[in-house]
């Protein structure tokens, strides 16, 4: 049984298995915490770093005091200011999640991070490492509370452990769970038949127990899920956010937008929001999907506050994003590698975007039995056009950058028709930072400031698509 | 490791973890086998039954012999006469599966079952039963062989176990795999948390398991995997099979039909339909997805030859299907069971047409990367309508039959347009057994033969769609 930390009790942390060797008939959680409490006559009691106080006793201006942002704060689409919530955040130790978690604490929202931190275990075992170092997640929050005197709770275990999850549902009783805990690289689950086994069974029962611990505890909370833009694919036709009408044979109907995902990964997503959509028309949950497209950047206000608050940044060939990638590349004087023609075109998203996009989505949820679908991002780019961009902002800061085409690693068209509309989010009053010349000299400075920390050997492709098969990769690739 | 039985080898089963109350760390095979072989070099050894003959010593002058249809061979599309070929059944103990594995016995193919029984363990846990009373698999298999000299070889084990598959697929070599080895009951799906998750875990990573052994080991065998009508829902546009041509803003692609599949295990059969395109585009996979309707009827030409072939037959609300529960309602003089308003129309056929689109399907295989989708029922029904047939039919049996309609267990419209192409298979040279006054009465005739072994107590539903929850259900409904 996995159990809530708290600072005054020791730890214990059980690695029954690693899920990169795990036989099929293990799906376990990779971790299980052991606590031992002593004083403890609950089974669950919160992080105590965190002082006892009443639920609803957020001040507006405690929040305003330590945001740095431009934003103005998140209005409800009733025209009410928001009021303060309880929001868990599920794989709040990640890339995406530590950035959301840290900015809705700022927002004023009450937060408990729910992660078994599994993606530092990845780390580990494929040998890669963030350009940025990164604090342990219980030091991570005592900087939090002691810079802002806010409190983020923790629960350290798996969501596909159901034992643990109906735990923390039923302690912190939350509004709104925001869901990133899923693994959520498209080469990591290519690597080899485990990894894609693992990368569904973890990311759709882990959905599954979401969903069913919403019904069965928290009803009327709000589940805001990252879907990803590859969902769709690359169809000849414009994408919608979510649903398509279709006139056929002379009648018409709104149905699901047709996917068509290129990985174990992204496929993943497909499951899961198929998954969501059914217990929201039979059980009335209300949930927004959220399609979010690649995601570049470092910075936030609240990462930026302090060295121990930095997030993670990752340019490997794994769980490296091709715009981060491609200035760490041009940091160190490595060619960017673009994969194949380049011509493949997503959508992109400053990571400050994607905060404040959740944020968004929280504070004006949607209705119950409604699923509602976001595409989550704010401009399109070719992978060649990135290049090109990263290649004229590092030789204004004196670097050489060239480029050479890679061998594509993934099977996916590299010319094609790419036109995705973004308007829902837009609508509820996202400002979008796009990508500009500044953003990339900042986002280049910076991976020049950490280039001692690259490992050169993680930046070429090793996954291969075509090649991947049944015999488990115990080494690096 | 489970190994290919041998009736000259001790068997022992070993249930390490009953299903339905299998914790979430554990995905295990619900069974393993252990056979001791004393004799055996290989660690897997085909059945002994089988005598050892060259492969290919296949005679239709033999297959015709036993033959009693009044189907001519299959004839491939490019006119040549059927090759033998290899065929693994995956779940050929159960309903569709058995019939089909001796109809293609039958038919000159040779065939191997793979299953690990998991269907007969459903009924103890659940205390269900079938109408029929069904030989071991052991028994069924020596009986086929004694009477038609025909040898079919079984595999006891878990498709979800990969060390286990991968063996059977070197051991076998299959150039074709019919796959229905997945939990098939959509109430058994939504019984509770534990259920929904089984379901879907067990589906989606046999067929993951299913697609890498056939990419590592047999890369030109084509999957003939069992889908579900029910992956579309009941949209307001006609239903096309597999795909759909959208024009959209002044664009046109062939796109996946959308799907809106109403419980989880309708979902796991769009995860898998999913995951099979993906694999068919990136690594060439060859692949029929065949989506099924509701199967009536219990005899087909091998299934009759003698009671120890004789097919279950399921009538229970968790595994039966719609007319065959109809009949034994109306056999033993409970009223016909209607859902809600019984407006809710379905694609039905025969279970004799189920065998023989597969055998189609075989004759005619996928190219190398298509991921094809075929239609597989004959004919649409309103349930109500299905109600008024079996009622007409038993009153010239001189059965009183009455029909109720209790409330609707599920969460599906209860009226609403319906229309499905099913031409494919018609192209293919299917001839459809319609539901006729004749099929009727037989299977009336055939549910009265055997009333004394109907449980009444399990014919009304009592798995209820919305009430569906966490807590695991130890005891029937």
């Amino acid at each position: 049984m996995a159990q809530l930390l708290s600072s005054s009790c020791s730890l214990t942390i059980s690695s029954r298995n690693k899920p990169y060797l795990k036989p099929l008939n293990q799906c376990s959680t990779p971790f299980s915490v052991m606590v031992g409490c002593n004083n403890s006559r609950s089974p669950l009691r919160r992080l105590s770093l965190r002082d006892q106080k009443p639920r609803k006793s957020f001040s507006a201006v405690h929040a305003a005091a330590v945001s740095t942002s431009q934003d103005t704060p998140v209005q409800t689409s009733s025209g009410d200011p928001f009021k303060a919530k309880r929001v868990m955040v599920f794989g709040g130790d990640g890339y995406c999640g530590w950035a959301t978690a840290l900015h809705l604490s700022n927002k004023g929202y009450e937060v408990a991070i729910v992660d078994n931190l599994v993606r530092r275990l990845f780390d580990h075992q494929l040998g890669l490492d963030s350009l940025t170092p990164i604090s342990s997640i219980q030091n991570r929050l005592h900087r939090w509370k002691a810079l802002t005197g806010k409190s983020i709770e923790l629960y350290i275990g798996d969501i596909c452990d159901f034992e643990f999850l109906a735990e923390t549902f039923k302690s912190y009783e939350p509004d709104a769970v925001v869901h990133f805990a899923e693994q959520r690289s498209a080469p990591y689950s290519m690597i080899d038949r485990s990894r894609a086994v693992y990368t569904q069974q973890n990311n759709v029962i882990g959905t599954l127990n979401v969903l069913f611990a919403i019904k069965e505890y928290r009803e009327q909370c709000h589940l805001v899920k990252l879907g990803t833009m590859g969902e769709y694919g690359t169809p000849n036709i414009d994408i919608e956010e979510g649903y398509i009408t279709i006139t056929h044979n002379g009648r018409t109907d709104t149905l699901p937008y047709p996917k068509q995902a290129s990985s174990f990964y992204h496929l993943s997503k497909v499951h899961d929001s198929h998954n969501i959509a059914f217990t929201c028309k039979a059980w009335g949950i209300r949930a927004t999907d959220l399609n979010q497209g690649v995601v570049y950047g470092v910075i936030t206000d609240e990462t930026a506050m302090h060295e121990e608050l930095y997030n993670r940044f990752d340019y490997d060939a794994i769980f490296g994003t091709a715009l981060n990638r491609f200035c760490v590349q041009a940091a160190v004087g490595h060619p960017l590698t673009v994969y194949g023609k380049g011509g493949q075109t997503r959508g992109f998203l400053d990571i400050r975007d994607t905060v404040r996009c959740v944020e968004l989505a929280i504070a004006n949820p949607a209705n119950p039995g409604e699923f509602r679908v976001f595409n989550q991002f704010t401009e399109q780019f070719k992978v060649s056009e990135l290049a090109n961009l990263v290649t004229k902002a590092g030789e204004k800061l004196g670097l050489d950058v060239k480029t050479m085409s890679v061998p594509n690693p993934r099977v996916e068209l590299e010319e094609h028709y790419y036109n995705c509309k973004n308007t829902k989010l837009i609508d509820l009053g996202l400002k979008p930072h796009f990508l500009s010349d500044s953003l990339l000299d900042s986002l280049l400075n910076f991976t020049v400031q950490y280039k001692d920390r690259v490992d050169t050997k993680q930046i070429m492709p090793g996954v291969s698509w075509r090649k991947v098969g049944v015999k488990t990769k115990t080494v690096p690739a």
